[in-house]
């Protein structure tokens, strides 16, 4: 049973107080940002998000373009969230454009995979950059995806690169609202 | 632009009043059921939803399995939901197993289409049957699907034949959770 399927409801709320200092907040694409705030706090579960500037809500599901064969790639060497060294974050909210999801699913899985080797690319950054998904799209909200990394400090530069392929691929040419936010663990 | 891309939050509320009476209420797999109530109302978009006996809340969404081929043939036949003559309907709320939802794209894809025909089972009773399906399993409710049929009474008999063929399915061994709501339009 793959840990990655459960549906985990995650609230990410900016604001005065949590374990992760944000550091910055850089609009990438579209006319979506988030307001300045200190420190953001991650809650999981059913919870009732806290006060604070703003809250994004996601939740993690089942995987919708990954092989079985990716996924047990993926899972021989994905590492855990919390990991004690991983003291960088990065949330990266995105939005896709309308004519991504008139897309088949035949053609974007095209997209996302054959020809901008989504996975394929992230596969280079494990074990050094953990990750989490969380779907945002049916619940409405301003974005449809929000990701969570969370590195050590000297794999920064790392990530950094890493995104950079992701953003000249063909699949990011879809994205159409992209925030990138920068945090260090306080706690 | 596919018009089934796009997300809308339906809200299916059973109680005391509606456009819908209830006529059955049958569950068909797992323990969880519906209350009786005498009629059911649909609202459609992101308004509170009405008091009565039980709410379900879905959202349509993309298509996650169909392939361009698919929709394009779907589409040339799919009717509207509100035809006139369409004054019975159906409401099939379903869950599916974790091990379903573990299982990666590419194996749901094939118990769902090329080992289950769910799509060319559909396609054999269209136009008769109009449906449109809603996502729930990302909203945290009791089930992962809602499906709204409606069509013509003397259609209904091709409905249940319809059901009869999906339940015998591979895909159907996966569904632990089903309930049957069978209504006729009031309005």
């Amino acid at each position: 049973m793959s840990p990655y399927s459960e549906s985990l409801r995650v609230h990410f709320t900016g604001g005065e107080d949590g374990a992760w200092a944000i550091r910055s907040i850089t609009p990438i694409a579209g006319a979506v940002s988030l307001a300045a705030a200190p420190r953001l706090h991650m809650a999981e579960g059913a919870a009732t998000p806290r006060a604070g500037a703003w809250t994004l809500d996601g939740v993690t599901s089942h995987m919708r373009y990954t092989t079985t064969a990716e996924a047990l790639k993926l899972r021989a060497v994905q590492p855990p969230l919390g990991r004690s060294a991983a003291t960088r974050a990065a949330l990266i909210p995105i939005g896709k454009s309308p004519t991504w999801w008139a897309l088949a699913q035949d053609d974007r899985r095209a997209i996302y995979e054959e020809r901008s080797r989504h996975t394929t690319i992230g596969m280079d950054y494990l074990p050094r950059i953990a990750r989490r998904l969380h779907h945002s799209r049916d619940l409405g909200g301003p974005f449809d995806f929000l990701t969570w990394f969370e590195f050590a400090p000297e794999h920064e530069a790392a990530f950094d690169h890493m995104l950079a392929r992701m953003r000249a691929s063909e699949e990011w040419t879809f994205v159409d609202r992209e925030v990138d936010v920068r945090l260090t663990r306080m706690t």
